[in-house]
């Protein structure tokens, strides 16, 4: 597990007309103040990676489908450095992940239909504090 | 139209590996504060009404399906009291809706597959802000 990393499960409400699914309330673990809001979906077998934040928190939830996060910690002052961790968020696997700056990530479309996840960030987008690396540079974990 | 009520062109960011579409930022205009984020479904010919909040405002959008709304100003002291508006949002009719407390409000799936809504509500929910109606209250306009 990565340090500061935070995993939450988040509620279902099952309805007969159409579910209910929790995102985030402002008194949750994991906010810290809102930046802005959008939603990134990812074509089965395609991956989007990889791509660090200097200073956005980002909390990611997947309402639609199923996709696959590779996360890897490049904060050099932190107990966790140069570790990984997997995981697989879903409809079935309902969880927010609190993704902290500084902590390098991608992820991969796992559905056969639409894989869709939102993210609620605590600044909005600014391209100068995100870096891109090559898909290549580490390997992604299935 | 019915005042107040803010209807916003939403960017879609199109692209090979899956598509980023925008959500709301702090910036923009109708929005004021974070209260709440979640997740509505609805399935096709399914209705969700009527609801009435007596304080949220909520900035809705349809990332994925196709949703039908039906809105009636309930507001005495508004120049639009009791008229009714209609708005079909979807992939396809990308925007954001800005409601502002004391219209009612109701929805209807209209996609063959999955229908969702993101509300992004200035407060956490809370069952004592909201009232519903019956259906058969008010005619549901497709």
């Amino acid at each position: 597990m990565i340090e500061d990393l935070i995993i939450t499960k988040t509620k279902k409400i099952i309805l007969d007309k159409g579910n209910i699914y929790h995102g985030l309330r402002k008194t949750d673990n994991g906010f810290s103040q809102f930046g802005e809001i959008y939603f990134s979906f990812i074509k089965k077998n395609s991956i989007k990676a990889w791509r660090i934040h200097k200073k956005m928190t980002l909390n990611i939830i997947v309402p639609v489908g199923s996709i696959q996060f590779n996360f890897i910690d490049l904060r050099e002052n932190s107990k966790t450095f140069k570790e990984r961790f997997e995981l697989l968020l879903s409809e079935e696997h309902y969880y927010r992940v609190t993704v902290p700056p500084k902590i390098c990530f991608g992820f991969k479309g796992m559905g056969d239909g639409i894989n869709m996840l939102t993210n609620i960030a605590n600044i909005p987008h600014d391209d100068n504090e995100s870096e891109t690396k090559d898909l290549k540079e580490f390997n992604f974990i299935e």
